[in-house]
């Protein structure tokens, strides 16, 4: 393998694989990055066998010569080392060329490094998808499904299924759901699909974190390829593959209150703001918990004691509250994550009592749903 | 005590005071910020009793009213939670009352916290210094004078007095010595004093460290009073006091050379990225040591071999290199340090053969030296 390559391009499909690479892995050869030469140009894989990217650095873009391949060829090179080497060679240009021995000369302008590498014959193979079935969303309303769901899966392996986000296609709408059994977030979307087709699965939180980073802010399609035990999304020169979470994903609607008790309209970031500053002291107890009561005159009061450090009370003027009187105490941790989420200003909670889930949505689109179980203290 | 004060500046005071208080302290009173109301207006302090740092807000600035004492006093409020509670508090404006017991109430729009405070008779008392003798630095010159030598000083308490800068003044010029005994970084700066006077001090890198951060970047002058066991510096509205460390600071003049060998004359800012890129496998051994030999044509070569990972050769086209040839090793954080502190585009690098200390100069002032000693591997 030989070849000359665009320094910034290489640097930035090297970084884009790396989300994939674990720095502690059971298998050797997964902390390299496998590097494909053909004519049409350069694939670079990265995996820790969970998550596997693929990137591809096209010969030619819109005129521009990016790779120029003297001999086509693969090897594997060791990942830390090759990410930090690219970052910091001294043109804009790199030759790559393997040597007997898998040794990998790398040179820019008097610059030489010579690396280690790997037989790429022994570097696992990606799974195989077959793409008959794809369907569509834009990358940026993809990156903002994965923000208002991912936060809200557990972090606990006590239920593995539940650190995993549950995406539902049905009727032409894509359905997902996080929880860790203490709060939930839910949001739907319509997809561009051709035939109506019904999946359900579970994709780890962990993977849709990571794909989250690589995507661009853009409004350009990913293809999104569904199998029994793989996804695939693909987007022009990336390929980002994740295996799915065994097992059934529990039945969630029968947890979500159709009916509700007392009703509050509030300003999203004025409430964020003073669940916040009663965070302060919340924080200090053992459970950051934080208690909410509705006044008189659509007000309502928040409120904290430490009694060590001391007490906050706040009082938020609402749009609107409406139906029966509500002392209740939850966590401000949850509530500040699903206020974050919902990111519209005016918003509705409802509340079925004390002790009861409550829910918060956006006042006029019922695309997203956040719910909260509250903390026995009154 | 009751006031109403201006958030911003009361922010911008406590994040100051804030840098002296540890979270860790022997002495629970420290862990808060001691706050003094007078007519003229508020004072803060904090101190781990190494460092103090004492901000003081007047009552009026350029006829803007900042404070207004309603009933002068005194009170030490948790610092940690005062701090963070100041940030988020959601008006410009902010009351603060004593009531009984040390309680605090602060209250900004319709938020009010109530904090445990402690009496500011238990709060301990600043060093008292008589400021006789001062002399005087612009601000950014202390700052730039900071860092170009404290990276330097020593990180282990085997010899305790190696973990300050050295300040001595004679003859009108103040003379900033740091060295951990492997390096040493010198700096010399004329200052302005009315009478004088001699003083050989040491200051605790930390306290400097700190003190860095809390100058802002202008040319006003900070006025420096030194006595037997405190140095202090004055700002307009801020006393920052460190302890001195006791004992004599060894006499590093006899192990600057003041022959040489070889003299290498160098652009800094190629030679470290040349460092930089070596450094990238040195990093793997467990010295981190780069090796470098003249070639012909005024050429250097930086070079550096890890068995395991592989090896990177350079070489760098230096403006001269005069006497005889060298190889020589050191190490390469050592190296990228100095040439950091140094700043300077064009540098002297005199070297006295492969075992002894180099220096390092700037090209046209001998306000500066770095000198590193090489460790034997050729």
């Amino acid at each position: 393998m030989r070849l000359t390559i665009q320094r910034e391009y290489l640097a930035q499909s090297v970084q884009d694989v790396m989300k994939a690479i674990s720095s502690r892995t059971a298998i050797p050869i997964l902390s390299g990055i496998k590097m494909v030469a053909m004519e049409q140009g350069v694939t670079l894989t990265g995996s820790d066998s969970d998550i596997s990217i693929e990137s591809f650095i096209p010969a030619e873009e819109d005129g521009k010569m990016i790779v120029e391949i003297l001999e086509p060829g693969s090897i594997v090179l060791p990942a830390r080392f090759f990410a930090e080497i690219v970052k910091k060679l001294p043109q804009d240009t790199v030759e790559i060329e393997v040597q007997a021995s898998h040794v990998v000369l790398i040179r820019s302008g008097k610059t030489e490094f010579n690396l280690n590498g790997l037989d790429a014959e022994e570097y696992p193979r990606l799974p195989q998808i077959q793409e008959e079935h794809v369907f569509k969303l834009p990358t940026d309303l993809l990156k903002t499904i994965i923000r208002q769901t991912v936060f809200a899966v557990s972090m606990s392996e006590t239920r593995p299924i539940l650190t995993g986000v549950n995406w539902r296609v049905e009727n032409g709408e894509l359905i997902c759901i996080a929880t860790d059994s203490h709060r939930l977030a839910l949001r739907k979307a319509k997809i561009e699909m051709e035939h109506h087709l019904s999946y359900n699965v579970v994709i780890p939180g962990k993977s849709l974190n990571e794909l989250s980073k690589i995507l661009d802010d853009t409004n350009e399609a990913v293809e999104i390829v569904m199998t029994e035990n793989q996804v695939l999304f693909k987007t022009k020169h990336l390929l980002f593959f994740s295996r799915l979470l065994d097992g059934n994903y529990p039945d969630t609607s029968r947890l979500i209150p159709t009916d509700s008790q007392t009703d509050v309209i509030i300003n999203a970031k004025e409430f964020f703001q003073a669940i916040d500053r009663a965070s302060l002291l919340a924080r200090e107890g053992r459970n950051n918990v934080v208690k909410l009561a509705t006044l008189s005159d659509n007000k309502l009061e928040v409120s904290c004691i430490s009694p060590e450090i001391g007490k906050v009370t706040e009082e938020i003027q609402c749009e609107a509250i409406e139906g029966e009187e509500l002392k209740i105490s939850f966590s401000a941790k949850y509530m500040m994550d699903a206020l974050k989420a919902l990111e519209g200003t005016e918003i509705k909670i409802s509340f079925t009592g004390a002790m009861r889930p409550f829910i918060l949505r956006p006042l006029h689109t019922d695309s997203m749903l956040q719910l909260i179980l509250p903390v026995r203290t009154y």
